[in-house]
């Protein structure tokens, strides 16, 4: 995997840039679909090409491996066969579905210890095993084994759980390095930056994982309910240490204003279901703001649902049609609000790319911010 | 409305014939996917243009007149506006939902009252009030007010049944004859023969429903219950009576062979929900047999779901994908097996036109019959 930097923001540290990888180039900043169990839910592969020209999606490890397994996707020669699916791929390394979906979930030194909220079936994820498992998925990123802490986290709870993180991750970079793909084409592996909200512990993660020579950076355990601002203030420390010439991950995050305003502290990459999960219950994300199409207002608007999209399912399909789908919980009404909110995730990425490289993000993102936190 | 017979079989009555409506012409035998509530249910419109062809799609007016309702099915300019769809659309009357569906109901001689099944508000379908509904839909072929028999029904229950749907239609009809269509294209009225399984009842309704100068004739109340061989008898014995220069519909009917069967027996235009409700439910209809996808003998197929299709879903993905997708109830599974059944349903209809045309009709149906009814 190759990183370029091809332009840097003198105003703020945004940046864009070029991943190539055994599956082609992402452009970045860049946000990355949640592909789940191997699907966007509600979205067709087609969709996802042709609509919404999505340069790489995400798989969930945990629940790939819960279900078809790894003995499918093994068969089937890795996920991206198993999916038809030839751009890139990243897997993460389903401990924080572990924390947030097990049944039940046990922590030790070795691994963590859960049962499958699926059937109940007893699992262990080890550092290696999560290696292991995503050799076998065969994304071309793969991450580290980490412990999400919860917020809020005392200071001597976040050390410890860092300090396993830590140890977690040596094991499993070793264990990386000393494997190989499986399938004709190259992996990288991501170490994950822990610490919860303590710039202390952020820095020194920081610094621990810099220390490896990855191809890339993650940074986890935000967007777990702590304030923004205090999500923002962490990103800026950690990407202040984080090696200018790879790129950086923020997990999980987040909101379109989450997105700009970590894109002006130096992310390059994202993943959240909000889109799609916010989509599915009626929320759109738009450039002028947030529309619940649930609200009684949009029930005789008859106009289309973003005029100005380049998706088709925009302009195809009133706000007014819509709503009568989400209401009548009907799969089209999921269907539509996952391509409306993906199309606008990926055309503000897009914008921010432009802006960037013309040197105005700055003031772009401020006139965005504002627009997109209103409520319409 | 205007309809032609093009080719009549010689061995069977199969015809194929074209039917021209305001939104222009649909090529019969015909399959119509049901449009429940205004959708298509897991299909975008746009799929159901390019990928599937179909020719006209059903809306179902109970569905439709309680969500979103008239008034905004009036402003949005009828239902192919609100939905987007230029092709054109037939509406049932509401009643078989009434009987199915509604929390409660009441047959009187003035028409059927009941509850919503959504909020157990009360409503009255009189055969005048469903015309008008249809009106506001704006369906470009609409049905009369009937009541649909369960299965067993004595006969005398059945008489007394036909009495009403008898005297419903003179209502309908005439009501139909005294109001005009509210948007830019012109309306159709069918009259339903029912009758339950008594071929003196069917013939008796077929006499009277012939009776009427409607642009065609629809039959009623089958494929609920009652062995294959009695539908079959009683199809017959019906479209032996129905004025052979109008189009003859088969409500609610069937399987892949019910269709076949019924075609021979000369019914040129039929819906059923089958395609999408058994697809959803990991059901699918193929040239060679059933297929059903939560079989574990699809789970390490990697072939493509059907290699002769010719709709994308059927040669992106593959069994074991969908077999994936289907059991662990993601929605995608939902819209390709409905994909693939319509495809598979809209392609059967297209090869019978084909073999009818070519005068091997019969030859071909005993063939696909066998096939069809595999297990695979």
């Amino acid at each position: 995997m190759k990183f370029t930097v091809l332009h840097s923001d003198t105003n703020t540290k945004a940046r864009t840039g070029i991943i190539s990888t055994g599956h082609g180039s992402i452009e970045t900043p860049v946000f990355m679909p949640v592909g789940t169990a191997g699907t966007v839910k509600a979205v067709h592969q087609r969709e996802l090409i042709e609509d919404l020209h999505a340069q790489i999606i995400l798989g969930n490890t945990y629940h790939l491996y819960l279900r078809p397994g790894t003995d499918i996707l093994h068969q089937a020669g890795g996920l991206h066969k198993f999916i038809n699916w030839n751009r890139p791929i990243l897997t993460d390394s389903g401990g924080y579905q572990v924390y947030s979906l097990a049944a039940m979930r046990k922590l030790t030194r070795e691994g963590a210890l859960f049962s499958s909220h699926i059937d109940g079936s007893k699992h262990l994820f080890t550092p290696e095993k999560v290696v292991d498992i995503q050799r076998i998925i065969g994304a071309d990123i793969i991450m580290a084994l980490d412990e999400c802490t919860p917020y809020p986290c005392d200071h001597g709870q976040a050390l410890k759980s860092l300090n396993l993180t830590h140890d977690w991750l040596g094991r499993g970079f070793d264990h990386f390095i000393h494997t190989k793909p499986l399938y004709d084409h190259e992996q990288s592996f991501f170490p994950i930056v822990q610490g919860s909200v303590y710039q202390d512990l952020r820095a020194k993660s920081a610094l621990e994982v810099s220390g490896y020579p990855a191809d890339g950076f993650a940074i986890g355990g935000l967007s777990v309910g702590e304030p923004p601002e205090i999500m923002y203030e962490i990103v800026k420390s950690v990407t202040e240490i984080l090696p200018v010439e790879k790129p950086r991950y923020l997990m999980g995050v987040g909101t379109p204003v989450n997105l700009l305003e970590s894109i002006a502290l130096g992310i390059d990459m994202f993943d959240c279901v909000m889109p799609t999960r916010n989509g599915r219950n009626g929320m759109l994300f738009t450039r002028n703001g947030i529309m619940n199409m649930r609200n009684n207002k949009w029930k005789d608007d008859f106009s289309p649902i973003d005029p100005e999209s380049n998706c088709f399912a925009d302009t195809w399909y009133s706000k007014a049609y819509l709503r009568h789908l989400i209401i009548s919980g009907e799969i089209l009404g999921a269907q539509i609000a996952s391509l409306h909110n993906l199309s606008f995730y990926l055309w503000l990425m897009g914008e921010a790319r432009k802006f960037i490289k013309a040197g105005t993000f700055d003031i772009w993102k401020k006139g965005m911010v504002e627009k997109l936190n209103t409520r319409l």
